[in-house]
């Protein structure tokens, strides 16, 4: 039986599981139920697995003959949305809500899991399933690499259930597919006063309000327009009473960029602004710089392969061509570690009002997509697994 | 017995009730103590008097001949400021000090009633005494005129004590003394969004940052350097998130001026430059704009006056100059209503650790102001009624 | 004999015409010499022509079947470059040289000529060629199109040698290639005045100034990070004397973008911002906006023609990937009235001294390019020709 | 004979100097005619005298006493100014007027010096008479001290006559009167580039005016409310072309204030802002502050001398307050070397159209001035020579 068949199989395991993690949506490190889930649905498979990362899981089938390891990610933490949706399976957890398709991911690991548990004999090495918590947070996958679930890997692979794909299109694209994702906070230190004495202080409003001004032109003047770059301060807050000169302010901000040379440089230039600016208000300026995740950049190798995947599986016409996101993602983690991949899983229906937006309280996918995701995963191990013969 | 030697006799009563009112401060419109007190001892001189305004009094003292009125004003109120003098009198209030020396403007103003009780036959009309609750609010005054308390006021006469000018000395000069101090609050309306998507929403961390630079040219550029004027901005909030676009910035402050025509225009000032500065950015710009107190405008004939009265009790060399200040006071809207004249009495002296700047934990005043400040008020009152002869 | 034979059969003849207008470059519009040796080449290779858009040239091949139409197209004007580079064909006309490679061009389209006339049979319908005249003031497209080049073409092609890419590459890619180019004229009138008495004007630096500012936000925050815009301020004039207040100011500047709706957006975003901010500071803003070129944007359809033609001649390895160019073409405005594409052949060469870049007064192109340029516009025009078989 | 009567007496002569001056006006440095003129009636007065800084005169009277030395000042230099006044002395120098009141202040000083002779013996000490050039250009008086001019002279007096205050007023009063006026250029060194990349280049635009926007900030936030300050930039001047990154901008400007100490502090704190908002941008900031002319601050002492002697020829009612003026003038070097003081005399009567601005093209005097002005310069030389007894 060839995978499509088994995945054909295996839907409505798939979609049982999805809508269960769905109906007990959990925030990040508290995935607590879902982990415990995983593990029973692995041990009723009988694969193996080993708890990692408070909550994660990481399972390991292995082929019947030697060869590479390939891992397969499925993130599975929810967010602290309200769910809006009026569907049997909805949130029972309130103010949490899987709005973001981890529900999908995971339910479609485990229906993956199965998949390739009846086809061993045509695996030439090990597949690992990582089950990562914190995806959210971005720092799930960190915890996971620290706990070393990378050693000996040679490509992992994931997946995202995508809105704004069309359901059985799938985007597989080589180079930088979703941003870079760090923060940043500002401080501006001054010297309170009477507001109506200002040349007795020196008015942090003023010194971070010129910043803020200086820093819009990093993007607009000190990056490549070819470059996509942002720089976004996300919130000001300074002084207390309206005729007091403030003393300090406080900013907080994140970067985003698909480049890692420009990823590196980002605090060095903010800093240079910051610094500056404030010493022409008088005023000491100083930057905290946070590297988030890096950019998610597809190895060109790794994504052939997957495209062959899925013409084999869905024909050339499932491929589809998507712009990248801003958005970032901690799978880009483990690319730092090994070739791999993130493919982008259409899940959008519009008859099935699966059209909203991720992070909105009425996001929801076509189903169907489950399927072609469990396939996918499957086919991509496989595959990967044999590149070399 | 001249009023500067009746003055002289109750000195020590003035330090007594001043140390007193130091070391029992209240808070604005919590003067009930202070308010009891000063019933007491009124009513120990005999003057009758009115509760007005909560906590303020005000007394009457009737000349043995008919004529105009002059009112005679005292605050009360003390300051959220801790206290670090080691005295004797130190507050016993934690957290709340007279700092400001309304303490010695009570006790002076209870001992010119003593001093004008004794000189009753000098008076040609009327002499009423405001004790007046909340000027570190701004509010008493208003509140107190809202009551009545003007009515049938020909004059009107107030005494600061001023730590920076020495002990002896005394600046009476006609027209502008202390600025205008009103508040105003920006709302900045944007549209929130994820920070990676700048575009989607309307950041309003940027179109606030930028009405506070368009700001800074109010002053630089649309008011005559000829005029002192302030415009500060005490405090700029917007934003929760390090990683959302901003849908809201409030920003609070103040303006502070001389001049009547003036602190019109700030309003429409500030409102252009917000409203479009805030379309610049698409965003929403509006205004609140709150009067506070007008500008301190000494009248120029009840300069000459109060002048006088200081030559004849301490000479002209006791006349000092002193320039205006950019702090608020809320005897200007007596002076809305009726001419008068604020005095500033110097109560500095190094010697005496008196140095400290008002509103300071270690403010003090040398207690020998006390004697002058009580003089000054009873000889302007008996000048000012007996001018027209 | 093959295309690409008949291409190394006329290689010298190639190399020879593009020395030659190497030797006599021309600036925009003044295009005399270049037009008349082109005509002659014209007569001497009996292919029919007409002078349009005063020094433009377009030749008629006629297939012997009827057919499509297809246009090539080369640019023939030089630069306001003084040449450094030191060969036999230097530049004769001093402060004048062709550092874009328009010799090369022009040089290549006549051998097309030569052997498009030699595969006469070979050629199901019409083949024009167009020498445009003044790319470089984004002009010269414009006029040919008025006076009705364009009527009946199904196609155009055009070639631009490219330093940035080796010689014996090409690029050809479907989608946005350059960028538009608009020029923007941003007039603030203020109102003058003594130096010493702002308040008495307006002033148009101080508006201007926030402008500027105001201006870099466009691509900071409104502009989608994964789109490629430029707002640029090339100039900024304003006021006459140290102490006397501007009354008005004049600012330059260009857009870029390779979006056609970001493009119809730019001018009532800057327009918005002008006039707002001008207003902020009692000034009046206005704009002038000129539409220059659009974005190329190549045909998916003819651009996989053309691949296919490139690797007929070439083989598949010579297909490179470019990134995107931020300069405009004017060969854009072809664009608008019928599908095309431009193709970049690579002409860099660092061990010919061939690796400055264009408008640089060392400019040069590996020659061999010559060869490979002129068998693409032949190839093309014949595959386009047949495509429908 | 009293001054007052010499001045009657020789009005007429005050009145046909006036005229012939103001009909043969001279730019600064170019005051030839004028000089000669002056040299000839000091002649015909048998008063000595020396010609220095080019044009100017210095005139001595010594008294038959033997004191102290006075000098008394009158500039002579006109306007590049049109004039539009249809009067029969109308200037005959096209595109030249005596817009400013110089020609008057000659006027006077010469009668002055009629007035004096007369009372050669009633004068203690020596007298010098000042006739200087190139006022206007704040050069005049320091050409003049370099010269010696200023040696063993114990106090200077000037005039000038005023279209704010009406013919018959004076305005003598200590302190700071006129602005100090210097001169900044502000230098920003940027990188060109093509304005479809500016990453590659450094945008002098952009960087100036962000130097610009934070400049406002000097008199907002770093000067107190209570000092008169203006910096204003004139002119802004960077690039050449709409789609070339700037890589220069030289802005030029001036400071006034009236503060000594505040004086010598403008160019660091300018300095400050320029270099490192420069440094924010990438760029290069440097400023260049050219000390021009000094506030004028009249001395306590000479006011005094000089209100009585306003007093005795005129009444006290001839005393009018008068704002300062944000204007300069060079007299205030004078004050550098000795006390003395500037007398500002009432020329205004809208009655005879003598009420437009100083420097309109309709500037005029009430003729009556010219024998206040020169009894003021008479009775002030020899009262300040008169005073130790």
């Amino acid at each position: 039986m060839k995978i499509k068949d088994l995945a054909k199989k295996y839907k409505e395991y798939a979609i049982d599981m999805r809508r269960e993690f769905h109906m007990y949506p959990e925030a990040s490190w508290e995935e607590i139920r879902t982990s415990k889930r995983i593990q029973e649905e692995l041990k009723k498979m009988e694969i193996p697995f080993d708890v990692v990362a408070r909550t994660g899981v990481v399972a390991t089938i292995e082929g019947e003959n030697k060869g590479k390891t390939v891992a397969l990610r499925a993130d599975m933490d929810a967010l602290q949305v309200e769910e809006y949706n009026e569907v049997s399976y909805k949130s029972t957890n309130e103010g949490i809500m899987h709005a973001c398709g981890h529900d999908g991911h995971t339910a479609m690991l485990l229906t993956a899991a199965k998949i390739l548990k009846d086809m061993k004999k045509d695996i030439e090495g090990s597949i690992k399933l990582f089950f990562q918590p914190a995806e959210e947070l971005a720092q799930g996958a960190r915890k996971m690499i620290e706990e070393g679930v990378m050693e000996g890997v040679d490509s992992v692979f994931g997946i995202h259930l995508w809105s704004d794909v069309e359901v059985g299109k799938i985007s597989i694209e080589e180079g930088p597919r979703m941003a870079s994702a760090d923060l940043f906070k500002i401080y501006v230190k001054g010297l309170g006063g009477h507001g109506s004495l200002p040349h007795q202080g020196i008015d942090a409003v003023v010194a971070a309000s010129a910043i803020v001004m200086d820093l819009q032109s990093v993007v607009s003047r000190e990056i490549s327009p070819l470059e996509s770059a942002v720089v976004s301060v996300g919130s000001f807050h300074s002084g207390t009473r309206f005729n007091v000169i403030s003393n300090e302010a406080i900013l907080e901000g994140t970067t985003r960029c698909f480049n890692l040379e420009l990823r590196e440089k980002f605090s060095s230039i903010l800093e240079r602004i910051i610094v500056n600016t404030a010493k022409s208000y008088r005023a000491e300026g100083s930057l905290e710089y946070t590297f988030g995740t890096p950019p998610v950049i597809n190895d060109k190798e790794c994504s052939e392969i997957a495209c062959k995947s899925v013409e084999k599986l869905f024909g050339k016409e499932a491929i589809e061509k998507m712009e990248k996101v801003t958005g970032g993602e901690d799978f880009a983690m483990y690319l730092e570690k090994t070739p791999g991949i993130i493919a982008f899983v259409g899940a959008r229906n519009e008859e099935k009002a699966a059209n909203y937006p991720h992070h909105h309280g009425r996001f929801n996918i076509d189903e169907d997509a489950l399927e072609i995701g469990a396939a996918l995963y499957a086919q991509y191990a496989i595959d990967f697994l044999s590149k070399e013969k």
